[in-house]
């Protein structure tokens, strides 16, 4: 496509357009070479002499393909002079550098090119409280390209966070320091999401800017807009170039998340070095393709106002999500690393850190912050104390007025559940009908929805086959995101990170998502970030084991329970049938700090005598048992769908005069919470003899069943058939419990 | 943007296009809603009475958004005198129909909507031969959307391969049939590869598409173009949703995979309903942006010459992949689900496959092959030998002139490794400098690409910090495909995948590909699919546990090697020193149908004495020992980076007088191969006293140390600070062992 017929179009469509980058990978060489040619205005050499060259790096792959780039070591003037903004911006810059340094660990490049965006952020253009980091309605900011973090402490620390002292940054990836190697939301007060894992944030801050959207359209008013933020983020080369960062930003595109506003930070380096060796689409096309907004700023190293007139033209925008191109220089200043994957990811080393404090006229301490930038950011502290001050005369009123919608915003912003909630969970008794625990789940689901006002959720195209359809409430989209049914297309890992970013809104949102259970493969990541962040995300996966029938091994799930049992901070629960499943809500409500998986069967089950929501809670109970004085014979354990088999083979067991105990094991990690005497009350030490049945992996079962017992359960991959009859052909039956416990007892 | 300038522009510069969409969401459902008014040549009514009325779905979203699309039952005329193609073509149908029906299970939608495109490259296009479905030179076909094998089943069939019997039809999804609920390459000789996971089949494609790239390049000569065949796919809306298509095609166009042919089947249908639900992106513009040229074929249903245009005009364009986006009807010829979520993933019962009968005017008995089909067919075997027979005389002649090259293809057709090339693996003795794993893992690599004709890898742009670059090579791009340095770019998913097409490919090709351990978890469904297919791809996992230090816990593994040792067939290795790490590849390279995960360390370890590449090969061994007659007061147990701590404690712990056996136990699974003998011989069942020590979750450590012993290790997330503090903090020290050794002996 000619880029001038490009430009044409665009500009005719996007009047306000800063700049616009040819689509054409060509022509964006071409224009990125053109940097070198800029103008640093507003730096002034005072001495010539110590002017830096430009350094030169081999580009083998480059010069193979006959391509010519111009080196853009962005040397610049020192000055003695330099405006106060200028200022700020090495502030920013130095203190990056100096921490790194000072860890002699570190990723000092980012923080020195996105400073000048960082800035024009958190000084000029961001709402927020810095003495109440978790003010409701305060902007939020994600720093997708994570490694970046001093870039984020050191805004923090300018702008008055508490969580972000000089001694913070002094401490920089240091044991139990408030300034870990990447941004942890769990250790530092501003952070809004964990990041680090590329494409992670921008899928958190489409679930931020979800949050918003639906939360403004639910309880905003004519005469009072309560909910009204933006949500920023700051993405990298990596992050683009992440699948899961495509498809949250389809969604985002598709929602029109109009406040959501992504710089791409495109600094043409990745680890590996140019991004040319891997990475030569062109990202503003995709992006125009997935609905987005797309500006450049073609010099976000100096170019304050071209970055002001993007956010600007970004804000107007309020049908599409935005992402604002900001070509800058990796490590810039440094006169020997910049533009190079040299200065990405670790210190720069004594020597260049003073070559850049020459380059830049910065004759400062390492730490020092001037005192006219203290002075400058200090305003912030009163400013941000008004804009809460303000919004919360603004919710007064709205209470005075709308009493109903203001309760129920509250308990979204304090997430406070509202008393008796738990009520609405269904019980069941053995004459019940039988069913499959995805459709008691989805019981649950809609039981739910009706008390908890942040309760919402979808699956990732699989909402009939999950059953997470909320029946009173419509579908979340564009034009109706008041809703709650959230669509996420085929994009399990975008859903899990998108419910990362709904969950670390307000602690009321209480977001669920769907896919068949092996898919968690797909989404494993944000999974782990869920757990690690403290986000007490609900996930709801079906489909759980070989019971799935005729899909075949690429269906069903044979480790995954086993994976998930390994994982920190995370609850893998398992249930049997009704309560069991009622039960499992009920811990996973209670749990907004300790993310949720709920594996559920597509085959039906009976409800069995002696479950209940109560005893879900402690993990692993008994069910039933004819023995005295704590001395089984043997003692059966199942989880979910084989629970009835354990039984069905107790039954029998006991007909022939044994005394078995039938136990539960709904989840490891709350029986593992239990007190010493209660898991003694459950399997007793004296008791070798224990059998387990679980359609999964026998691998952790020996912590359960001990070097005596006997774990029954699946260690190859699983079929094609019939459910009933892989179960058999896998020996999955009461015959095999039976003979199991004959065995060992 | 207008559409009409997006057309114009686009036309300018592909004149050869057949069709192409505008870009514009809008004028996408305008484009699509005249579908209903083509004219489905060909087919005449001989019957009119029996022309079933369009069906009328309810579309709740969109009739709320006042979009209006007109309903497309795709009701077709019957006839009694339909060509021959159109009569393969409902052969393919109700091959599909009737074997759901008899399983009563499976998706017939694709496989009615797909039936063309299928006929077209199954009977016009590609080259194959249906008796040798492992001929190298055969063109590659993925059914990246493999929830509609049956349509690739009745491909198969009718092309004549014999592991698609009537019979085999008749078994769809049943127990130990060759025709499974998903394609399954060990299942099923005519399957490429193994899919129904979404997306992972256009990244296999990718991969297959690279092999033949690469092969080509090294391989061919001016005068013999010895390797020279096309890779072929089938993708759907689920597809193209996922991250990890966005990701591999992102590649394929950076590498200008000329041969890749993708057929994206746009049917507007997925599970939850009409994709507008959630998919309103550009397909063409973000596959521009990625690089690929874009054909629209409009009528997918009928439009066969379109079909065949758009597979000419796609090999015309040689330095780009194509995707051919194929607008069908999904359940086309169904009067009453046509179109509509109901026929994509059950069978459409007695009563609608009638009706479909009498709407395609198909009056035979189900599993029927017509006569003049059957016959039209028949051709492929003796030409599909042909073929073979030409490419055998082509390879003879190459041999002749071309001997050497000729053996390495050869050794890389046929998989089998040269003679003495273990002798090439590095050795190493306790006078080796200490290194980290991840170091000697790079001398491992460079010495097996020296002796491995078929060895080639990458990273994920972490190239220098796994260590993976192969130092005689250059790297493989769109213009120097001979070369074997790949670069994935931060695409961990879609490189997976794109190593199992690569294995796939031909037996001799061995890829390895790499980035953090951590990152698995952005892999693990193509890792997964690595062991369920046999994909024998090498995972290079640097950084493996809280060693890796500052990064923090989003960096450092936990929970990772549990989770892969509870996967089936797949090696979970982790090395301690230069000959472990040199065993682990050994093995790593001699199963070629267990794919291989190498955890190693960013941090030095010495060299031990008592590690050798043979006993690796064990899996869990003695590296040193003081006591006799097979009983040793305690056991002490070590995997890669704790050994070291293992080792010490022993030798303090000997030092006092105790028999300790120290015991590595670098892979569980090739432990678990081992004869009951050697087993206890390494681990006597008679001396309980067992410690382990494992910078990893204990999860699992209760099979091999048993109730009485304790398993040291890592049950919560890492943190952020130098490596030796956290190991401190975290308690995995030589006195910790000593002080387990105490307590349980």
């Amino acid at each position: 496509m000619a880029s001038t017929s490009s430009m044409a179009i665009s500009q005719a469509l996007l009047p306000r357009a800063v700049s616009r980058q040819a689509s054409n990978p060509s022509a964006n060489r071409v224009s990125v070479s053109s940097r070198s040619l800029l103008d640093f205005s507003g730096l002034k050499s005072t001495n010539s002499a110590s002017i830096a060259a430009p350094s030169r790096r081999s580009r083998p792959l480059r010069a193979r393909r006959g391509v010519v780039r111009a080196s853009v070591a962005e040397t610049v003037d020192k000055t003695t002079e330099t405006s106060l903004i200028e200022k700020s911006v090495n502030t920013i810059r130095f203190l990056a550098i100096d921490a790194v340094e000072k860890a002699n660990s570190g990723h000092p490049g980012l923080p020195m090119g996105c400073a000048p965006m960082g800035h024009v952020l958190y000084d000029e253009v961001m709402r927020y409280n810095p003495k109440n980091p978790y003010w409701f309605n305060r902007d939020r900011f994600v720093l997708s390209a994570g490694h970046g973090c001093m870039l984020q402490y050191a805004l923090l620390h300018l702008a008055g966070y508490d969580s972000v002292k000089e001694e913070d940054l002094k401490s920089f990836r240091q044991w139990e320091s408030k300034t870990p190697g990447h941004p942890e939301n769990f250790e530092t007060p501003g952070v809004e999401v964990t990041t680090g894992p590329l494409g992670q944030g921008i899928a958190n801050a489409v679930g931020l800017a979800l949050a918003e959207k639906h939360l403004a359209a639910r309880f905003n008013k004519p005469d009072n807009e309560i909910v009204d933020h933006y949500t920023y983020a700051i993405v990298g080369d990596g992050c683009q170039m992440e699948g899961i960062a495509n498809e949250a930003c389809s969604l985002a595109g598709h929602w029109g998340l109009g406040k959501l506003i992504a710089f791409y930070d495109d600094n043409h380096i990745s680890i590996d070095g140019d991004t040319e060796i891997a990475f030569t689409e062109s990202v503003e096309r995709r992006f125009e393709g997935l609905g987005w907004h797309v500006i450049w700023v073609k010099n976000g190293n100096t170019g304050y106002d071209e970055i002001r007139a993007a956010i600007r033209e970004a804000k107007a925008v309020k049908d599409k999500p935005t992402l604002i191109k900001v070509t800058t220089t990796i490590g810039y200043g440094s006169p020997n690393k910049a533009n190079s994957y040299s200065v990405h990811g670790s210190a720069l080393g004594a020597k260049e850190v003073d070559a850049t404090r020459q380059n830049l006229g910065w004759p400062h301490e390492p730490f020092h912050v001037p005192e006219d930038v203290k002075k400058h950011w200090s305003r912030h502290t009163p400013e941000g104390a008004a804009l809460e001050a303000e919004w919360n005369t603004k919710f007064a009123e709205y209470e005075k007025k709308y009493a109903e919608e203001a309760a129920e915003l509250k308990s979204i912003i304090s997430g406070e559940l509202p008393a008796g909630w738990e009520k609405a969970l269904p019980t069941y008794t053995p004459e019940s009908p039988a069913d499959a625990t995805r459709n008691l789940s989805q019981q649950n689901l809609n039981a739910l929805a009706k008390v908890l006002p942040g309760f919402l959720g979808g699956s990732a195209d699989l909402a009939s086959s999950n059953m997470t359809l909320l029946k009173s409430f419509g579908n979340f989209q564009k034009d109706t995101p008041e809703e709650r049914n959230l669509r996420f297309g085929v994009r399990e890992h975008g859903m899990g990170a998108i419910c990362n970013g709904i969950v670390l809104h307000s602690p009321g949102l209480i977001p669920y998502c769907a896919t068949f259970f092996v898919f968690t493969d797909y989404m494993r990541a944000a999974i782990r970030i869920s757990a690690l962040s403290e986000a007490g995300v609900i996930y709801v996966m079906t489909h759980d084991s070989i019971g799935l029938g005729e899909d075949g091994p690429t269906h069903q799930p044979i480790e995954h329970l086993a994976s998930f049992r390994a994982m920190p901070n995370i609850l893998m629960l398992r249930p049997a049938d009704g309560n069991e499943t009622a039960g499992a809500y009920k811990v996973a409500i209670l749990n907004r700090k300790r993310p949720s998986i709920l594996a559920l069967s597509r085959q039906k089950l009976p409800n069995l005598p002696g479950t209940s929501i109560e005893r879900v809670e402690k993990g692993g109970y008994i069910v039933s048992d004819n023995s005295s004085g704590n001395k089984p014979d043997v003692i059966l354990i199942g989880t979910g769908s084989e629970l009835e088999i354990a039984a069905k083979a107790a039954e029998e067991l006991r007909k022939e005069g044994k005394a078995v105990r039938l136990v539960s094991f709904v989840s490891w990690e709350l029986f593992d919470d239990q007190s010493d005497a209660y898991k003694e009350s459950v399997l007793p030490a004296a008791v070798s003899a224990r059998v387990s049945i679980e359609a999964g992996t026998t691998f952790g079962w020996e912590k359960i069943v001990g070097s005596k017992g006997k774990a029954i359960g699946i260690d190859r991959f699983g079929a094609s058939a019939p459910a009933g009859k892989i179960y058999k052909e896998f020996g999955l039956t009461v015959e095999a419990v039976i003979a199991a416990a004959k065995q060992v007892s």
